[in-house]
């Protein structure tokens, strides 16, 4: 049975401040809670109706503490109206930037969105990118939308947050970015290694940032909006990269 | 001032039922509301921060009844935490479907989550693509979370809605559609014109539109994420179709 007290701390898992207290975060769906237990997070605990208990505890040894519950208590803890009949705390990871050669990776230059990051990361998931940079003000990884929106993917994928300025100078590799003056995407010739840079929703890549753009590339459009959505952008650029490959 | 039965009506606008009988929609924050000012559609009222209808009004001509509000007021009226200081009420249009030759459509069979949907509207608007079909069981155009994921794309793109086997029957154009057997994208010579159907975010296309496609693609991958999300797929498939034109 589901205390009152797990729940209301499950709860209080929203909330950054706490996740950082507890060092857990909020996986919330089948989907994502089956690919959690058989990835190197360890699990804290699973809650789930007991349906949705048996059909994960049939293709995977139960870790942690399984807690079965109705349909309602769960939507309760959730942040989501459905939350897909199954959740999960598990306990946060720290990354290392460990950048291999022949490679491409993510910048994230302040993502603000966590349902933008969640679609980034899997995005890169399906590009095989394993490592993403993100500014210190890029949306929690460990937000329950982000991990979401990444579809399991954040088992497979790790971000480090720092100074993003710093850490591009370091890298050493060339730097792509979606900039309006840039070269049309489809007649650049990418290197075998390289770091894509992706920014905020409103303001695009900072001034900082851009100055560090190796090769400024753009996606030609034929309509009136004014701009791609950030993870769009992300997938035509990945698109484009990996082309031909 | 706002008064409390038009803040209650302008509230019960976040539901369909609503919306249908009255015919109206809710537009939020002000690059929606400036884009729809200067669209077809019939502005009833705006709603924002005096220091907001300012800024909106010096650059077009007042339409519908002008109220202005505190920003908390106008918090209590949105979906969102913060909409930007600016809210709109605005009639409904309803579309017919006229294609034009050497032009590429969209069909969306059964996109459930209006943030997908109005995503997938901003692309196709960045595409040029100004028509959109659309299966009855996809989210609501007039959705406020569909109207502010389009950017101000809603006032460019229509979408018409109807039974989606039988209006791609009528179109007599090549169909195109992802696919886990496709063709690869890259390898794809695409015709001068078409329709592209994007699948629902779960179960990707439906048996009966599946046998309506002429010409199933595939976005390579490299990594282990099992889908790649709905807009997504729209934006790369979209980028593969235009290239070179």
């Amino acid at each position: 049975m589901l205390s009152k007290s797990k729940a209301k701390w499950i709860k209080s898992l929203q909330l950054k401040k706490y996740r950082l207290e507890e060092q857990c975060f909020i996986v919330q769906g089948r989907k994502g809670v089956a690919e959690l237990l058989k990835s190197p997070f360890a699990t804290h605990l699973v809650v789930g109706t007991p349906q949705a208990l048996e059909a994960l505890g049939a293709s995977t040894p139960p870790l942690g503490e399984w807690i079965p519950c109705s349909e309602k208590e769960l939507e309760q803890l959730g942040s989501f109206q459905s939350n897909d009949s199954v959740l999960a705390v598990a306990r946060m990871r720290t990354f290392q930037f460990v950048p291999a050669p022949n490679r491409f990776y993510l910048a994230l230059d302040d993502i603000r969105d966590p349902g933008n990051l969640g679609t980034i990361i899997r995005t890169a998931d399906w590009f095989g990118i394993d490592q993403i940079l993100a500014s210190d003000t890029t949306a929690d990884f460990y937000n329950p939308k982000t991990i979401s929106a990444t579809m399991g993917s954040f088992c497979r994928v790790q971000i480090v947050y720092g100074p993003l300025e710093h850490l591009l100078q370091e890298l050493k590799m060339p730097v792509y970015g979606a900039l309006l003056e840039g070269e049309p995407i489809h007649n650049v010739k990418f290197d075998k290694q390289g770091v894509v840079v992706i920014g905020n929703e409103s303001n695009g890549i900072s001034t900082p940032i851009k100055k560090l753009i190796t090769h400024a590339v753009h996606i030609p459009g034929r309509g009136r909006a004014e701009s791609l959505n950030a993870a769009i952008a992300t997938g035509i650029i990945l698109d484009n990269v990996f082309r031909g490959r």
